[in-house]
């Protein structure tokens, strides 16, 4: 097992990567001195619970522990007011108090969803994070958590820090191919951003990563959760450095928002955002390459980098101007220098966008 | 004006009480260095609206701010998630983003839901309380935001401290008498908490505090706040001191909750509260005096002080039970000790609530 510290003062807290995590919960719930007075609400989804529910219940309440459960739907549409109000009503009916833990058992939605339940039940009560997904060794890690409102994405949230992630890679072998690649797309952005070297392993080891090697995993999940935590420990409420890993989100997140968060998953939106943001920055001045090389690393790991021809540009630039990252009647863009190494860049015109969107869509072949 | 510092460290803020500061509070706006670039949203209900809202709009506007208003119904209805998120709909837009404020212009209703919105709204945007009763001088306070689940009172909210509070007293002369009595109840419990020559102070001028007497209300409410940011400075995030606070308000959510936040204000239900918490102390052992003090004192503001008989006494255990103050299974209330002086008791017996409930329906009269 990997211990991994994030450092953020006394809301400091440990991830702990390796299998067979689930089935020790209760002795981490223990020894991190969790009320066992107050009962735990877990919360996961339709495709996980079958999977892993009775694992985690078990081990809790062979430590001691009484468990509510919540199974919502898989996917980003419970990621909705309405089923933060069932959840809500669950953790109320179930009798939890001021101590007791929300786990968040699952991928990034599951996280979101439960850890801003954990940021606002009572006004605040400790969260636990048992992340199922690749793509959650981002949103794991950060303190992150929010709903989506229908007109855009992530708009009512908190940052809460959880008292521990317990990330246990055996359950990534149940993943379906789709999703192990957008979740790796994740990982190739904490390289891109910051760690020229990891951004070359992981194309060393793109074969590996998309047959879920374990070893492989292992250190790519470790290094990714790393980049982000020392982000996330400079500037935990994102106030600046922080949006670097926002790379390919500002027409990732539009990209989503417009195909009504059922179209393209997560990993697969901030991809062609990833690959628009290094097109923009040549557009800009520097080297093709840039360019060329982010789609090749892309590539690898068979994301997508081209802009679908369907998707509206109007609607595009509409979904951006309600994203948070948009500032003072300005547009934030996180934009390459080179691989590795970001700036964040806010005078990016319009006009700017709408190139990029058109020759992204050239780079769709024709069917 | 008198100003007031609530400190907090890095979170500290000042509260102004004075006339005429509504129709400054772009000034205000401009020393505290509020974004002139993103647009405020101004939550108000329709009560207030026609007195306030466009006094404040006008002078925000002519310091050069942008403003969206949403105008809620007035009454404790309005702290629903349903509410929260049209609010939400509103900010988004009018184009908020993460460096604009959201003011609430009004009483604890709209300070809870408005409050809630900007700890909420993007992970949490500037708040600014502008208060127009007196009830909110307890609740515009210590940053506790909250709206309702239908099941139990503030289950789901945050702490989010204020930039600033602008009290301006002359919104208080056009409050329905029975709003001034609900509100000298959370005053009268400040004093009945913490400062017995404060409670004193009270009985002797209540009838001043009634007439809505400037310089009475000037003090009391300065008074009122002191007593209340100093207990929120030595516990922000209510992990001890902070629930004494809490005097009366056990039982009064229990009312407030099983009269569907319509048939009591929240005032009243309090004052049922401290009279019932003062009996509980006396039964335990207390100079039957401290009961007699106490209800003289809230009669002296024509406050409910008997248990009304219709109130099914199951029903109020059970609101009791899904209460925040329900605790690793244990009823948690807030004693008095003396006029002027409280403890925190957590082994009050289920057997000792229905007794008082009892007793207190006999105090009121046979119609």
């Amino acid at each position: 097992m990997r211990t991994l510290q994030v450092d953020l003062g006394e809301r400091s807290y440990p991830i702990y990567i390796g299998g067979g995590l689930l089935g020790k919960a209760g002795e981490f719930f223990e020894n991190h001195q969790l009320s066992k007075k107050s009962p735990v609400l877990l919360v996961t989804d339709e495709h996980v619970a079958p999977l892993y529910l009775e694992t985690v219940e078990s081990s809790l309440q062979a430590s001691g522990y009484t468990t509510v459960s919540k199974v919502v739907k898989a996917g980003e549409k419970s990621k909705s007011l309405d089923v933060y109000e069932d959840v809500m009503t669950t953790a109320i009916e179930g009798g939890l108090d001021r101590r007791s833990a929300v786990v968040a058992l699952g991928g990034g939605v599951v996280g979101d969803l439960a850890g801003f339940v954990a940021a606002s039940y009572m006004r605040g009560v400790p969260f636990v994070q048992m992340p199922t997904t690749i793509l959650a060794h981002d949103s794991s890690v950060g303190g992150k958590v929010a709903v989506n409102h229908r007109l855009a994405k992530n708009m009512i949230g908190a940052f809460h820090q959880p008292e521990m992630v317990l990330y246990d890679v055996d359950s990534l072998q149940s993943l379906p191919p789709r999703d192990v690649r957008a979740g790796l797309s994740e990982m190739v952005k904490h390289g891109l951003i910051w760690d020229a070297e990891f951004a070359a392993w992981c194309r060393e080891h793109a074969s590996e990563l998309l047959a879920l090697d374990p070893e492989a995993l292992g250190f790519g999940l470790t290094q990714g959760c790393a980049i982000k935590a020392k982000v996330v420990s400079v500037d935990e409420r994102e106030q600046g450095l922080r949006a670097i890993l926002n790379l390919g989100h500002t027409l990732g997140h539009a990209i989503e928002a417009i195909g009504g968060y059922g179209e393209f998953l997560h990993g697969e939106a901030i991809s062609i955002g990833m690959a628009a943001a290094a097109k923009l920055a040549v557009n800009r001045g520097r080297d093709a390459a840039l360019y060329q090389e982010t789609v090749a690393l892309l590539q690898r790991f068979e994301l997508p980098t081209a802009m679908p021809r369907h998707l509206d540009e109007e609607k595009l630039i509409g979904a951006m101007m309600h994203d948070k990252k948009f500032k003072e009647q300005q547009l934030v863009f996180i934009l390459p220098v080179a691989i590795g190494q970001v700036e964040i860049v806010s005078d990016v015109a319009l006009g700017e966008v709408r190139r990029v969107i058109a020759e992204l869509k050239e780079e769709e072949p024709h069917v």
